[in-house]
This record gives structure tokens, C-alpha cells and sequence, in this order.
């Protein structure tokens, strides 16, 4: 494994950045903190900044508006996250991925894999099922039936496709991620559950990314779909017949219960809840552990909870809380009920 | 495959419903806005209602309260959710499973095998396991020791059992679910934890449904039980010796901690939580992301948190409610402290 | 299978306890309520206090103050809970495993493997990476590249390790487990999602325990941290560069986002949430389903949300707290603006 080495000059050139300082050569990259001579560096979080002073980082990618304050040689850049994650593709090592089907892999023979793909050791493919130019479908990993991966996807490791799952291209799926499994339907029928038929499938637009352990089911009738350039994070949790616009991005453990429409470009927090048949207008932003309990019709920042409080303060606001339509009507000038 | 073909009259005997308008073949079903001639669609959501007239489905299950309102063939139901999902069962494609053990699967010789059974590709059965006549252990399941999978489960794929677990008949079980793991077991010693032994197993009764990647760990001494007919919904955490309740269920990411005891006929909301050693009686609703933190011996639906707002407001209410108590004593008439 | 009995008295002896009353044999452990004779049982949480005096175990742990009021023989324990785990070690059924190779495991030549580990069915063990004296690979294990499993670990099955991840010795990681994915690191570019390269691995101390399905991301640029002897449980998600000080304990559904460092003997409730770059102390406990939105520098206790309310009443507190900035403001005495 050799190391490569990029002047700071050429990134410059390469990215269309602005080399203030001495000419650098950089053989990896680091934080401003963990960073030496050969690292280049980054600050695009002001909660950083004052780690800029002392960094011993030999080129840090920042704003102008930061310059001053670097120590060494800086590269200017109107996003700094930006240059900086196109500057570290370039110390990323990818995994290689041969072309052809493991000897141990079970691969169903009406199924198609194309020759330039990959399929990995223990993984299986079901009938019918597709597989096209450049795919890599990992170790361990489960396809179903009547499923289709497209051109340069990668499922990484142990992921599941159930039953008719479509893929577009450069899908890249993070292990323990279950796609297509039954959504959740379930009738109530003289003191019993009777299961509704999930008849539907899932269909997930070109450069998607799904995190591990992530679950997106297949729709009831018609199919789940997330459009292109959605992110989803790890632990997701995205039921029956959601719609998810293009470029929304989603954290962690966040979950979208079934029929419920998301617009594009929102962003999803951690934790956070959509309830079901819902619709989320293009651009909302729901914050951490927020639960969505109605339709969001204007684009903008919602959110639920309380603050963090030590915990005998809290007992006090939560105690007061349960009487709180009683303490409001005897609030002076009070409106009787504003509910 | 043949597409198969059923007039609403058959379908109206076959399952008691009455048929109102012209007699019409359908081969398929689909949602109202989604319908053709040769569909049959239904409506049970009033949220849905405002589809009916434009619907160009060719029958339409309904109330007889929504009939006057069907343009087309009607197909009358006490309840239509459950009619269709009989109806929509005539057109599910199963998965066809072949018994016998897959060339690649890892059994033990001590296991017992039903030859009507199905073990899929790169499965492992472990010591003294027993899987019975007509179930299907799918691609990639692992099943440790000691376990007992019934008559007609259906483990879909890349489920772990792992060790003393106990499944009922019909119990359906989906991806990436953990049954049987160590429960959360550890006791503070001398400044370092120490594991608990996790000694019992998981008993799971008949006809159970299990959504993907959700976890339910075996007991410390006793078992932890799901009666009959509970259905669990996609990354739900049940923790060691629960006890939940015949006919409940609960919806994705919702969480039971270690020795609760849920009654029968409850549903538990998405992401919504019940600490440890509480007990919910029958008949308890739990809406979405609601921390249940004492017994409910009534009962009922139960709640908590905060509606959502926008951003901006919420961060109005969320300061207050750090000084509830201090503005709940100044409200005229107070009693001074009803905590 | 041959049944261990062990007399009382060797047991007070074997643990530092006190024997109180008649010397009885056990040859099993049980809970209070379901122990017969030949069982021995505990009481450590006051909540099952009542349960004693009808206990027909024939012997319990308790501590001194407690033996009162047991009917039959008592081991007086400092801390019974944690005698009692030492106890019921005894009786715990070990799995066995075998040194070796399972022969449908596929192993990378470049891998090492430790003549004492044992790789179960179908597992895989990448690139570069090594497998420790005594160490227990399970069954459906993808063990990706650069990977370092420590003397005595045991990854029970179907864990996966993607990259780069680095466990100590004695590391517990239950099935579905997933370490060492791609931190959820993206950049907006021109209206598209830019992935930013995730370059760092994991490092998991000596002695922690990982529960079934949580994940735990690779590091974008330095190592996602974990120290020794701590314990997570089931569906936990540990974010992209977490530090998690030693002997901290998380339980089920909580989840850290990325950059957080969380200090040493830290309890983080059940569902609970932390925000990405924060910084908790030593000692911290937060309540479950609390979401920590800011650094916490003074150990202690600390909770947000709201308390269970049967839904009627709380619906009425909830349109309340929409208001709550204008109900303060009226009330008497008011400060206009505490927030």
C-alpha cells in the first residue's frame, strides 16, 4: 500500500480553492486536533474554531472569513465541508470487489447477475430476481424474488431484500438494512388479527443511501418509494406506502409510520416520529425526538419536547404540567379555553 | 403465471357481503386513486372518502353509509378493512418453499427436522433443536440451541433464534429479529459491572407476527411470553421476562423494558416506551411516543408529551416550562403545591 | 445433562455470606414466586418484598435486613443482587464451542486466525484481519477487512464488523450487531447530497457488551471510542467519532449522535437521545426518552418530557403548553421574559 502525496497547489487547482500560504505536500487528512505535518485539516464548525489556533495541521480547508487565524497554509473555500470531503475521497480505500459470484454464494437460476457484478460469499438470489452492471451485493446478504439492483449499487453486508424491491443506481445499503419485508396490516376480525395482504413493493431512487439496521417496508397495494438522493441513517424505521421526496435526509432511529408522504429536501431528526397518512410539504426540518401529529403545509423548523432539566427541577415542571389547563384558566385575562 | 379472474358476486357469497350495481369481473386490487376497471379497491379511512367519486375502480368495497357515493359496483361490508384483506388474500403470490434442507444449510445431528419442513440456504440449526411439519426456516436464519419452532411458522429470512426459544404455531417471524439474546443484565461490582446469567428462554403462543429487526431477549429465570396472536410491528425492543398479552400489538420502535407485564387487547404506539416491573392492565392504548412510567390498572388511552409547534413557538413554551412551578404559584387561587 | 447441587453453607462460604437458618442443597435458581424447594431465590428490588414471606424457595439471598421476614433458610448478602449473579453462574449451561474452522466459513488468506478461535457456519472473515486466542466467531458473522477481535470475545451470531474495528478482550456482541459502518456524514452540494468519506474505524474496550442489533459507526476521520467495561444494550446507535467513557451503561433504544463524548460510569435511559459534539461528565444519569440538547458538566440526574396522562386530560395540558409563554406572562409577578 503505497501513500500518495497531493500538494497543496494542486488540490487548489483540482477543487477550485484559493492556496493562501506556502505550497504543501499533504499524505492524509485529520482532524484540527488530531492533525500533524503531512494532514490536511478542516473547519467548517465554528464550535471547532478555537482549535485552529494550535493545530499542527499542515493545510486546513476553511471559509476566508477564518484565514487570518490559521497558523499554516490554508486553502479558502465558500463550503469547507464541501472541499473537504472531495479532498478525503481521495485517501478513502475502497474495498475490492472482484467481479463473479462466490462459490458458496445460492443463486436462483431465473435470476440474472451480470458479469461485472459482484456476489459475495453466503449470499443468496432469488428467482427472477436482478442483478446489473457493477452491483456489488455483499457478504450474507438475502434477495428475494421478482428484486432488481441496480447499476453500481452496493448492499454491503447481510442485507435483506424481501420481495419485490427495485434499486436504482449507486444505491448504496448499509448491512443488517431489511427492504420489501410485509408492512404492518393487521384488521381487527371477531377478537382476532387477521393480516392484511401486502401486495405492493419498494422502489428506491438512483444514489440513495440506507443505513445499517434500517427497515423500509414494501407498501400494502401500491409501493413504498423514496425518491433519488435520500439519506437515511441508521435504525430507521419507514412503514407501508411512504413516500419520501428527493434529497431528504433522515438521522438516526427516526421512523415514518405507513401511508405518510414526505416532501424533498426536508430534514429528518434523530428520534424524531411522522405519524401516519400524514403529508410534509417540500423543505420542513423536524427536529430531534419531535413527533409529527398533523399534515405540515409550510416549509420551516417544527419540533416537540421539553428541555433538559435536572431531574428534581423536571419533577416540578412535570407535576405542574398535568394541571396546566387548571393553572391557565386562572391566569388573569385568561380565555377560558384556548384549546 | 395465469392471472386469475373473480366476479363480485362470487366474492360477495364467498364472503357474505351484499353486491349492489352490476356485476363486474375484477383480477386485482388497488387503492382508489389508483384503481382501473379490472380492480377492486375499498374504502374503511374517511380520510379516503373524497376518492370514492372519482375512483375508476371497477368494485369498490364499502360501508352501506358510503354506498349512495360509489359511482360504480359496491360491494357492502360491516367492515371493509377486513373484507378486503380476505379478498386481497385470493391474489397474494406465496413464496413457494420446497420441503427438504437446503445443500448449503449447517444442521446438528442432535436437531429434529419434520421432512415437510423448509430450511433455507446457509441456515444453521443448532443442538437439539426441532423445527415441525410445514415450517419454513428461510435463507440465512440462525437457530441456536434448545429451540422449538412450531407447525407452519415461517421464519423469513436471516432470523436468529438464539438459544431456549419456543415458537407457538403459525408464529411469522421477519428479518434481521433477534429472539432469545442475553437480556440487559448487569449488577455494579466493586466499581465494574457484572454479568447476570440469563437463564430462561422466550415462549412465543400461536399465530404471533414479528416485524423485522426487532429484538426480544430471553428471561433471567423465567421465560419471557408473548401469548397468542400478538403482533409486533418492525425494531421493537422487548426486554427480559415481559409478559404481553393475548391479541396486543404494537407498532415499530416501541420499547418494553425488563419485567413489565402488559394485558391483552392493548396497543402500544409507534415509539412509545414502558419502563421496567409495570404493569398495564387489558385494554390499555399507549399513543405514539408516550413513556409509560407507573402500572395502568384502568382501561384506556394514555399519553404524554408535547404537540408539535413551529420552532420558533416551541422554543416560547419550552423556556416556560422550566419555570412551571415558579408560574404555577402565582396563578390567583393556587393551591401551592398539587404535585 | 447431570443436575449440580450445592449446599447452602458452600455457597456462604464460596461468596462471603451468611448462613441463617437450616443448611439446605439447591440445584437450581428461580424467582420468588415461582421457586420450589430445590431452587434458591433473591431479594434485592423492594417491589417484590411482599413476595417473600410466601416464597417456597429453600433458600434466598437478601440482605440482613430483609431476613426477618424470609420463612426459611437466608444468605445475607451486602448486595444480593450481585451474590446472586455470582450464584446463578453456577447453573448457567455454557455453549459449546469448538476450536476451529467451520468448513463453510469463507476466510480470507491474508486473515489470521488463532488455532484456539472458533469460526461458526458461515461466517466470513476479511482483508487483514485477525482473530484472538479463545475467541468466538458465530455463525453468519461477516468479518470485513482490518478488522481485530480480542483473546475470549464471542460475537454470538449474524454480528457484522465492516471495517477497521478493533475489539479489546472479552467483548460480548450479541446478533445483528453492526460496527464499523459508514458514520452518516453528508454535505450538500449545488441542491445534491455529497457523501463525505468515512476514513476512521471503531476501538470497543476490554469486557464491554453489545446488545442485539445496535450499531455502532466507523469514525469519520479518528476512531469511534468506546472504553473498557461498557455495556449496551439492544438497539442502541452510537454515531460516527462517540466517546464513551468506561463502565458507562446504555439501555435499550437510546442513541448518541455523532462527535458526542459521554463520560465514565454514565446511565443512559431507555429511548433516550443525545445530540451530535456534546460533552456529558462522569457520572451523569439521564432518564429514559430524554433527549440531551446541551453539554452537562455536574453529574446528577437529569429528564425531560411529560408525564403519562390518560389522553382526555392530557390533550388539555398539551394546548395548554402552545400558550404557555402568553399564560406567563399574565400571571402575576410575572418577569416578562425568563426564557
Amino acid at each position: 500500500m503505497t501513500i500518495q502525496t497531493f500538494p497543496a497547489s494542486g488540490l487548489a487547482e483540482r477543487f477550485g480553492l484559493v492556496l493562501r500560504g506556502a505550497n504543501r505536500d499533504v499524505s492524509g487528512v485529520a482532524t484540527l486536533s488530531a492533525a500533524t505535518q503531512e494532514h490536511l485539516s478542516f473547519l467548517a464548525n465554528p464550535r471547532y474554531r478555537s482549535q485552529l489556533e494550535s493545530t499542527r495541521a499542515g493545510v486546513v480547508v476553511l471559509r476566508e472569513s477564518d484565514a487570518d487565524a490559521c497558523p499554516g497554509t490554508a486553502l479558502l473555500a465558500a463550503d469547507p465541508y464541501v472541499a473537504f470531503a472531495r479532498i478525503a475521497a481521495l485517501f478513502a480505500q475502497g474495498t475490492a470487489h472482484a467481479p463473479g459470484i462466490h462459490p458458496t454464494a445460492a443463486v436462483d437460476p431465473s435470476s440474472q447477475i451480470d458479469p461485472t457484478a459482484c456476489i459475495g460469499a453466503h449470499a443468496s438470489i432469488g428467482a427472477r430476481s436482478t442483478v446489473a452492471a457493477g452491483a456489488v451485493v455483499g457478504p450474507g446478504c438475502v434477495i428475494g424474488e421478482d428484486c432488481a439492483i441496480g447499476e453500481g449499487c452496493e448492499l454491503v453486508a447481510r442485507v435483506t431484500l424481501v420481495k419485490r424491491v427495485r434499486l436504482g443506481k449507486r444505491v448504496l445499503i448499509h448491512p443488517g438494512a431489511v427492504l420489501g419485508a410485509d408492512g404492518f396490516g393487521i384488521a381487527m376480525d371477531a377478537g382476532r388479527w387477521l393480516k392484511v395482504p401486502q401486495l405492493g413493493g419498494v422502489l428506491v431512487g438512483d444514489d440513495c443511501e440506507i443505513g445499517a439496521n434500517t427497515t423500509i417496508d414494501r407498501g400494502a397495494l401500491e409501493d413504498t418509494v423514496l425518491e433519488e438522493d435520500v439519506r437515511l441513517d441508521n435504525q430507521i424505521q419507514i412503514g407501508h406506502n411512504v413516500h419520501i421526496g428527493a434529497h431528504t435526509a433522515m438521522a438516526g432511529c427516526s421512523a415514518v409510520a405507513g401511508s405518510a408522504r414526505i416532501g424533498r429536501r426536508c430534514l429528518i431528526g434523530g428520534g424524531a416520529g411522522v405519524l401516519g397518512h400524514l403529508e410534509l410539504c417540500d423543505g420542513v426540518v423536524v427536529t430531534a425526538m419531535s413527533l409529527v401529529t398533523h399534515s405540515i403545509r409550510t416549509p420551516g423548523e417544527y419540533s416537540s419536547g421539553t428541555p433538559l432539566m435536572p431531574n428534581r427541577d423536571w419533577r416540578k415542571s412535570a407535576a405542574r404540567f398535568k394541571h396546566l389547563d387548571r393553572i391557565a384558566r386562572r391566569a388573569p385575562g385568561s380565555d377560558k379555553d384556548t384549546a
